[in-house]
C-alpha cells in the first residue's frame, strides 16, 4: 500500500487509485482486468446490498438465480441486444475436456436467458406481473479496467418484470429509477439527475433507458443506475405471450432495471478528499472509531474501560457499528492517519485527561472540526453529527453538481466549458449524427435528457437546427 | 408443474423431482446441467446464507470478493489439486472477439487465485490469522446434473483461512467443521456425522479433509459440509510465507471450508413425504399459512380481518413469516394441497364457526395433526408447535439414521445391508486398494473415518487384515 494520496488537482485518476488503496477497499487481480473486492470495500457492498435488497422486495419484487452461462443462440436472438454485446462477450468453447457443440457466454446481463424461462413461467394474465431481481456476478471483457468503474467482472443486482399492459411496465421502470434515485441521494449522499437516454445511448434492446446521472470531483458524469423500458421487443424474440382476460394471446411488455459495485466507485469520487475516503455515515461499514490514549499500564485498563463502556451506549442507542483501536503496537499518529484513509465518519480520542474532565474529543472526517464533549452528552451529539455529515455531504455534492453545470447556447463556449469538466445544459435537435459529431469532437455524450426538461425552443448548440428542449452534455465514467 | 407426487416406496429419484416441481423450488435451466434456482428455493438459500454468514463473521472471518476467472497456470501449480478437478474444469478460450493467449478456468473452487493473492497480502506474523469468506458462484462440468445436488453452476460459501502454526490452523478447520454440525443440526434439523475423509476420498490438496455426513431417506450418505485441512501444501506452492516473530521466514497454515446449494438437497431428502416437501421452522421462509374460509361478501369481510389480526400477534411476538391465503379464484382442497407441497410448518384454518366459537384449526405439516385452539391461546400454542416441529424432526432424523445403521463384520452380511440402503460401521485395514474393491463390488465408498470412532481391535471387512476401529461405508450422492 502507498502511504501518501496524491492530490486530486494534481492527477485525479491517481488520486483515485490511491484513495482506494488507502482505504483498502480493493485491488486489481493477478486475473487480467479483474479486481480483488477486500473486506472493507465488500462491506460497503454488503450494506448497499441490504439497504437495496429490502427496497425492492418492498417493491414486490422476489430474489431468484439464473444461470451464469448462456447459449451463443439465445444472445443472437436479440439483433440489437447481441450487436451491443458482441465486443465485450467471454466465451467458453470447452468443458470437461471436450469442445463444447454450442459455445457458452458468459452473462454480460441476463436478458435472453431469464425471458427463455419466463416465456415457459408466463402462461396467463394471473401469472403477471412477474417481479424478479437477481444479485449475481457478471462479465464484460474490457480493455482498460478500472477498479469499480469498469472491471471485466462486476457484481451486480439486476431485476426483471414482465406486465400485461404498456403503461404498467413503464410505470414499473419509472417506479424503479425513482427506486435508485433515492437510494443514491438517501444513502450514498450522492444528487442525481434522473433522464431518458438518446437512442444512441439506450440500453441494446431497450424501448427507453431511464437513469440517474451523477457528477464526481473532476465534472465528469457516472450512470449510478439505470431502469430499461424493454416493451415487447424481448418479448416478441423469446415469445413471452400470456392469454389475456378476453382470451386473447398477447406479448408481455417488460422492464430490466440494475445498479452494480460501480455504485462505490461513484461513492469514492463523489466525496473523497486529498486525505482519503470520506463515507456517508448510513453507508460506512464503521461509524465511529474510538482512539484510546494512554501512557503505562493503570492508564491503559482506565481508559479501555470508559472506550468499551462508551462503545457500547453508542451501539445500544444508535445501532451503528463501533470500533475500539486497542492496538497496542501502533502510535497515535498513524492511527488517525489509517481511519482518516478509511473515511470512518466520526473518531473519539479519549485519554486520562479527558476522562479527568469527564469528556471526550469528537472529530468529523468530513470538516476536520474537533470538539470536545461531556461524557454525559457524546451519545446524542454523535447521533446529531452522523446526521449532520449525512446531510452536508449531500449538499456539498450537490452545490458542486449545481456550480459546475452550466447553460450554453455557443459552440464555442461549449468546448471550452466541456474541457474545464460539469454538466452542460444545452440545445440538441434530436439527430443522433449531431451527437456523434459533438461526441467527436469533445468526448462530451449526452447524458440524458433531464425528466425535469422543460419546453424551451432553441437551436441545436452543433448545427443549430430547431430544438424544443435542453439535454445534458458531458464527459463521463 | 406436475399434479401429483410420485411415492419415495414406488420411484425416490422420481419422488425428489416431484417434490421440487411441487414446491416450486428450481428447475433445470434450457442451459446444459445447469438450475434456476426459483423464488421459493431461494427464500430457504437466504435464510441458509443469513444464519452462516452471521455465524462465520461471529468468527473473525470477514467477507471479500475474488475473481470468478482462474488462469490455467494457477489450477496447474499444485499437481494434486488440478489432477482431482481437471475432468470437470470449463474453459473461457476466446473474449472480446480474439482467442487469448492463456485460458482462464471458471473457478471450480478459489484456493489457488486466492493464495496467488494472500501471498501477496501477508508479509509477517502480525498479519496473521488471515481469514476470509466469500460468497460466489462455482462451475464444474456435470454430466449427470441433479437439481440442487450436482448441477454445473452452484452457489456456495468458501473460508479460507492463514496461519502461522499448524495447531492454530487445526483447531480452525476442527472448529468450522463444528459451525456446520450445529448448522445441520439446530436449523436444517439435519442430523450429521462429523469425521474425516481417507486418503482417496479426501480435497485434492489437503492434507485432511474433514465432512459432515448426513443420511437421506433412501439410506444413502450426503456430504452436508466440509473443512479441510491443508496444511503447507498450497502455501508452499504459491509462497504464502510470513516472518515469525523470531525473525524467520516460514510456509504459513492453510484451511479452507465450505457448504453449498446442495444444502436444500439434503434439506428436500431429510424431511419430505410422499405429499411433498417438509421444513424445519427455523429455515422455511413461510413458517405459518392463515386459510381464510368464507361464503358471500360479509363474512370475507370478517374472516380476513380475523386473519391479518392473527396473523400481526404471530408476527409480532414470533418474529415469523405468515401468508394469509386471500386468493378469491382457488377453492379450499387446492389451497390446502399447495401449502402442503410447499413444507410450510403449520397451517390454520379460520371460518365464521371458528370465530363464532373464538377458536381456530391448527394443522401440522409433519404429523397432519389437527387441533382446535382457543384464540386467546393461538400466538402460544403456534411458537410451542412450531418448537415441537422442529425438534421432532430432528428426532425423526436421528431416529432413521439410528435405525439405518449397522455393525457388520461379515463380509456377505455387508452385501446384502448394502443393497437395502444405510450406514455400516466396519472395520477396514486403512489400504485404499481395499477400498477402491469395496466401491467396486458394491459402489459403497468409506463416507468417514468418524470423529467419534473407538479404538476396537477387529479385522478388515473385506481382506480381513488387522483394524484398529470401524469407518463408515454408505452409497452416497
Amino acid at each position: 500500500m502507498k502511504k501518501g494520496i496524491t492530490k486530486r488537482a494534481e492527477n485525479y485518476a491517481q488520486w483515485y487509485l490511491d484513495v482506494i488503496a488507502g482505504a483498502d477497499l480493493a485491488e486489481h487481480a493477478p486475473v487480467k482486468g479483474c479486481m480483488i473486492i477486500k473486506p472493507y470495500g465488500y462491506a460497503i457492498w454488503e450494506n448497499i446490498q441490504r439497504v437495496l435488497d429490502t427496497t425492492i422486495k418492498a417493491s414486490g419484487a422476489k430474489n431468484a438465480y439464473f444461470p451464469l452461462f448462456i447459449p451463443q443462440s439465445f444472445l443472437e436472438k436479440e439483433t440489437k441486444h447481441v450487436k451491443g454485446f458482441s465486443p465485450e462477450l467471454i466465451v467458453v468453447t470447452q468443458a470437461g475436456g471436450k469442445k463444447l457443440d454450442e459455445s457458452l457466454i458468459i452473462r454480460p446481463t441476463s436478458e435472453t436467458v431469464i425471458y427463455e424461462v419466463f416465456s415457459k413461467w408466463i402462461k396467463s394474465y394471473r401469472d403477471l406481473p412477474l417481479l424478479i431481481n437477481q444479485w449475481a456476478n457478471i462479465a464484460r471483457w474490457e480493455l482498460r479496467p478500472r477498479l469499480f468503474l469498469r472491471t471485466v467482472e462486476f457484481l451486480w443486482q439486476e431485476g426483471h418484470t414482465v406486465h400485461s399492459t404498456e403503461k404498467e411496465a413503464e410505470t414499473k421502470a419509472r417506479e424503479m429509477l425513482e427506486v435508485y434515485r433515492l437510494f443514491a441521494e438517501n444513502y450514498l449522499a450522492l444528487p442525481v439527475i434522473p433522464g431518458v437516454k438518446t437512442e444512441s445511448e439506450k440500453f441494446p434492446g431497450a424501448v427507453r433507458t431511464y437513469c440517474v446521472e451523477g457528477m464526481m470531483q473532476d465534472g465528469k458524469a457516472l450512470q449510478v443506475g439505470t431502469s430499461h423500458m424493454l416493451g415487447q421487443n424481448f418479448a416478441k424474440v423469446f415469445n413471452v405471450k400470456f392469454l389475456s382476460k378476453d382470451g386473447t394471446e398477447q406479448y408481455a411488455w417488460q422492464t430490466s432495471w440494475g445498479v452494480s459495485t460501480r455504485l462505490i466507485g461513484a461513492l469514492i469520487m463523489t466525496h473523497s478528499d486529498d486525505k482519503g475516503l470520506i463515507l456517508p455515515p448510513k453507508i460506512a461499514p464503521i461509524q465511529v472509531v474510538i482512539i484510546p490514549v494512554w501512557a503505562g499500564e493503570e492508564e491503559r485498563k482506565k481508559v479501555f474501560a470508559k472506550a468499551d463502556l462508551i462503545a457500547r451506549d453508542l451501539k445500544k442507542v444508535h445501532g451503528i457499528n463501533i470500533e475500539v483501536d486497542k492496538r497496542e503496537n501502533m502510535n497515535l499518529g498513524p492511527k488517525f492517519f489509517e481511519w482518516e484513509k478509511k473515511g470512518v465518519p466520526i473518531r473519539i480520542e479519549i485519554g486520562p485527561k479527558d476522562i479527568a474532565r469527564k469528556s471526550v474529543i469528537v472529530v468529523r472526517r468530513d470538516t476536520s472540526g474537533k470538539e470536545s464533549v461531556a461524557e454525559e452528552r457524546v451519545v446524542a451529539q454523535v447521533g446529531k453529527i452522523l446526521d449532520e455529515i449525512q446531510d452536508s455531504l449531500f449538499s456539498k455534492a450537490l452545490a458542486f453538481q449545481c456550480g459546475n453545470s452550466y447553460t450554453i447556447d455557443s459552440w464555442d463556449e461549449f468546448k471550452v466549458i466541456i474541457e474545464k469538466g460539469g454538466f452542460i445544459y444545452a440545445h440538441w435537435c434530436g439527430n443522433s449524427r449531431c451527437e456523434a459529431k459533438v461526441k467527436k469532437e469533445t468526448k462530451a455524450t449526452i447524458r440524458s435528457i433531464p425528466l425535469s426538461q422543460k419546453k424551451e425552443i432553441g437551436r441545436c448548440i452543433f448545427c443549430g437546427k430547431s430544438s424544443n428542449g435542453r439535454v445534458i452534455f458531458a464527459k463521463a465514467y
